[in-house]
């Protein structure tokens, strides 16, 4: 497998999910924007968007789809939940809010607050997407307030889609607004062993590939 | 099954697979906003957003995971895309693009054009993010080029969910500036069986249940 990444995008999921797989795959880093930063990159992904995932003839780009294909690949591993277990449901709903409800709000803030040009920045906007993402937050907060794992009882695809939500939220700062059981999901994903394993390897690979390797996305230049 | 709904919100992708499958339900119309203007809601969904479907123990709030359930729940009707076909990966990828790359930048435009009041409204941020659905919109083009529909060489909840997106972005205009096979592509959609069944029960239902059935949610007071 081919995984075209930039350091914290979106794609970092699908980083995570194939060290927690265990997986072999080569790791293409791609200065940010690769639209404007690396043009090449448009005749593979012609949106120019990341993560970009190559397996065969099989060709992904939406980051929360690509969990799911890669835990549906490896069900031994008991990332994927499987349409016969009760957490099926509650597995695709986290699934799909982990981007569409939970990332998406975050862009504009980034966008507005941080990638535009001055006269093209919006507080407003930032400010009311900030307050979006944080009132949906508390379906997370709620589910968590009596379990370790969004659902299944164990760690699935639908934590590492949601933990790249929280990342994101926490580089923007917006960590101390969350509630206390978010707050320690946070910290049970971020200390385990693939997710510091693949955050070790995006910043080698940065490195060797000659890409800026900051993880913030608000400390780049 | 029972499905909380808004004219012409999200939640009419549920409708319209319920649809397709001939299945029974329970159709709840409410009024938009429902946090503001139906809080009684609020008690079955503390987050105030449609779709909500409810379905014996399970609980489903992401239109196009809901998608995936129902036809995962009703294989031989060929609307969902199993494992094993080939086309498994691409019926994934176009199921998340659905919500969160052609649907979210949409709400944008709505929000910043039409849903806050004059003082508030951000004629840039609407047009930011209609030119990023209309660039994102090419993928959609350039599936359909040699393609009735979107993946497995036949209609799937794929184009149920990416469909919704077509019907928001004909309400909000911009129709003219999609591609032929776009173009297309959503005429036959739209003169579909169950999707103009969809269009006349949502009508009769917000009749009949003291809810404004105007279709385009620009055109509502």
């Amino acid at each position: 497998m081919d995984l075209y990444h930039c350091v914290s995008a979106r794609s970092f999921r699908v980083l995570w999910m194939l060290e927690e797989l265990g997986r072999p795959y080569r790791l293409h880093m791609l200065p940010f924007p690769p639209r404007a930063r690396a043009r090449e990159f448009l005749a593979l992904n012609p949106l120019g968007t990341v993560p970009l995932l190559l397996d065969g003839d099989h060709r992904l780009t939406e980051s929360a789809a690509i969990c799911h294909y890669l835990a549906a690949l490896a069900p031994a591993t008991s990332l994927a939940v499987s349409q016969d277990e009760a957490a099926y449901a509650s597995y695709l709903n986290w699934l799909h809010m982990s981007d569409a409800t939970l990332t998406f709000p975050q862009t504009l803030v980034l966008r507005y607050t941080h990638f535009e040009p001055q006269e093209r920045r919006q507080p407003q906007v930032a400010d009311d997407y900030a307050r979006w993402f944080l009132g949906r937050l508390k379906s997370v907060e709620t589910a968590l307030a009596e379990r370790e794992f969004l659902c299944a009882g164990r760690f699935t695809a639908a934590d590492v889609a949601v933990g790249y939500a929280l990342m994101l939220a926490d580089f923007l700062g917006l960590a101390p607004q969350w509630g206390p059981a978010t707050q320690a999901y946070w910290q049970r994903l971020r200390t385990r062993a693939a997710f510091v394993r693949s955050v070790e390897i995006e910043r080698q690979a940065a490195l060797e590939q000659g890409v800026d390797p900051t993880p913030s996305p608000l400390l780049r230049p």
